[in-house]
């Protein structure tokens, strides 16, 4: 009997569906080459939807639940203010299902050129693992005496052990699976609350992973440490917000979004993972074919990973790599080649068996 | 009468005193050429002091407060527990003195080469804007059921419309006086409570400074366009923590703590401004005439500025953007010439009225 898989997709908006597309043609290449099925569901989100519908997450989450993976493409238009996609359905898939771990694999493949000048692949290999339901993202904030010159706004960052154990003991885990190296990103000298309870859940689990060395760096001397000295990182684990603001940072190291992925992680089964390129939806290009669909052909490959399907996982990426190095720019018209031109190629080396 | 202007000198540990000893000599070179006088007391701080009399902040307070600037050097040590000089000196004194303003200029200077290929002198001059005594930095967190699986750490930002409309008033008034652009940055999409505040203050300001032209960048977004078009910012305002992460990225681009410098600005008179290079202590080298102490003769240069003596202070910045770009690398044996050296050979520059 082949094996099959439940996936959601959900395109989304700009040039969502056309690198959604893309991914799905390379996926039929991998199941054809790897003998495996997916039954595939589309849904219509993101902001032309919510337009249309006044829909956010809620209207979806039902027919999402039993999925076994989401693929998801990108969201967002100017029309809708900010904010309300992102909380209104971006978060609330994070929360509802539990996606407890951020995973943005930071690793600048071969031929892809680095904004860093001299850096090499060798040197950059790295995971970042970002909390992905709590601290300053709980949405916990108020304002007294809004309006008048005496307002204040409060912000709070919320932080349960619970919460940050169960991401610490993963990326113990994926550590142990690589160089054995877990760093901790965080300010504690300043936020000390939140930064000790961090603090001691990796000391604690740590005991429980005694093979794997434990390191700490403040997160702003991280903006120093990942450009400058990236062989230092095998797997970086921080907060919510830390964790938005250096898995960016990450994604120009390794050669800009075009290339950035992530997978957005329920680690106990509950409800699906997410996975997504790290872009934006980028009106602006949409529908000219300029926009690169390797970030979105990496997180398939993210996805066929986490569905077991180990084999396929490689090979589509390394289809991705050879193509993207050999592509004179990673953006715009300079790539040489159309979004779809790009997605058949890769279709092409996976289905042929050539990576 | 020669203008005369009283200084607290802080050399602090490590590399401190090594590099204010040369940021020193480059001032009694531009007295000599601007015919001014400064009367310096020099105090004993940091780690060093802290360790033999247990004294932090509060010791110097009083005889620091009526001096026209604070010239310091670095603090810090293994031996003392992290979070202590943070929190009891260096917030403490720009708490005390509220020194409101935490000002970094980022450029990149002609000769000092930046780690991100092919950025040039033109496209990066911008002056990053850190609000600098509250948000996430008020020291406000708790932890209920600590050291238990149940323990939840909650850690607060403040953010109160004065703080906030001082710094932004200041930030448009140096844009008026430069390329008259302001952008903010923050993550309004997600801290809303803050977000708002900012963005309303920003806009009401904002009103007052017609002529400047208003931007808003996400601080994740933030890591991408920093590094990649810095043309595109001129004066960047932004809060407490947010400001320690990407003014330690805008350091990075324009080639590392070696040049990088900041200003802790009292913004209403009532005490004094604080000026340092970035840099840390880094007792790894102290003593071994390896530090560059161009940051710290670039701070020089800010409090020159800021007591008024604008001819000094640009003298002094373009002798020492003059050896820096003659120094084969900007840190470590490489540089070819000694700390003192460099002190030395800036220090003639300035003398000789070559700058
Ligand atoms: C869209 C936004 C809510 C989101 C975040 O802040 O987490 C994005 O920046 C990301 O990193 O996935
Ligand atoms: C030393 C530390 C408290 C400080 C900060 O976090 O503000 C430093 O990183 C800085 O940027 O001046």
């Amino acid at each position: 009997m082949t094996r099959s898989h439940s996936i959601a997709v959900l395109p989304g908006d700009g040039i969502g569906p056309e690198v959604v597309s893309c991914a799905l043609e390379v996926l039929d290449a991998a199941e054809q080459r790897f003998g495996f099925a997916t039954e595939r569901s589309e849904f219509s989100a993101g902001a032309g939807h919510y337009l249309a519908t006044g829909e956010l997450f809620d209207a979806v989450e039902p027919r999402l639940r039993d999925r076994d993976a989401i693929l998801f493409g990108s969201m967002g238009d100017p029309r809708v203010t900010p904010g309300v996609l992102e909380r209104g359905f971006i978060l609330e898939m994070r929360q509802r299902f539990q996606q407890a771990a951020n995973v943005r694999p930071v690793r600048l493949y071969p031929g892809v050129p680095s904004p860093i000048a001299g850096l090499t692949p060798e040197r950059c290999e790295m995971v970042i693992v970002r909390e992905n339901t709590e601290g300053a993202y709980v949405g916990r904030g108020s304002t007294v005496h809004a309006g008048t010159p005496n307002a204040v706004a409060m912000q709070e960052s919320l932080n349960t052990r619970a919460g940050i154990e169960r991401v610490v003991d993963f990326s113990f885990r994926l550590a142990l699976g690589r160089r054995r190296r877990l760093t901790l990103c965080h300010k504690t000298n300043i936020l000390v609350a939140a930064g000790q309870l961090w603090q001691q859940v990796v000391a604690e689990v740590g005991e429980r992973y005694p093979e794997v060395e434990v390191d700490y760096v403040h997160v702003d001397a991280m903006c120093f440490h990942l450009p400058l000295a990236p062989e230092r990182f095998d797997v970086v684990v921080t907060d919510n917000l830390f964790g938005d603001i250096i898995t960016d940072l990450g994604a120009v190291i390794q050669g800009g979004l075009g290339v950035a992925t992530s997978a957005n992680l329920n680690l106990d089964g509950s409800a699906p993972s997410m996975f997504e390129a790290i872009h934006g939806s980028a009106p602006d290009i949409a529908g000219t074919g300029r926009a690169n669909p390797a970030g979105a052909i990496l997180s398939l490959a993210l996805m066929l990973g986490h569905l077991g399907e180990g084999d396929a996982a490689r090979a589509v990426e390394a289809a991705t790599v050879e193509v993207l190095g050999g592509l004179p720019a990673l953006s715009g018209a300079e790539m040489g080649l159309s979004t779809p031109q790009i997605g058949t190629r890769i279709a092409q080396i996976v289905r042929d068996g050539r990576a």
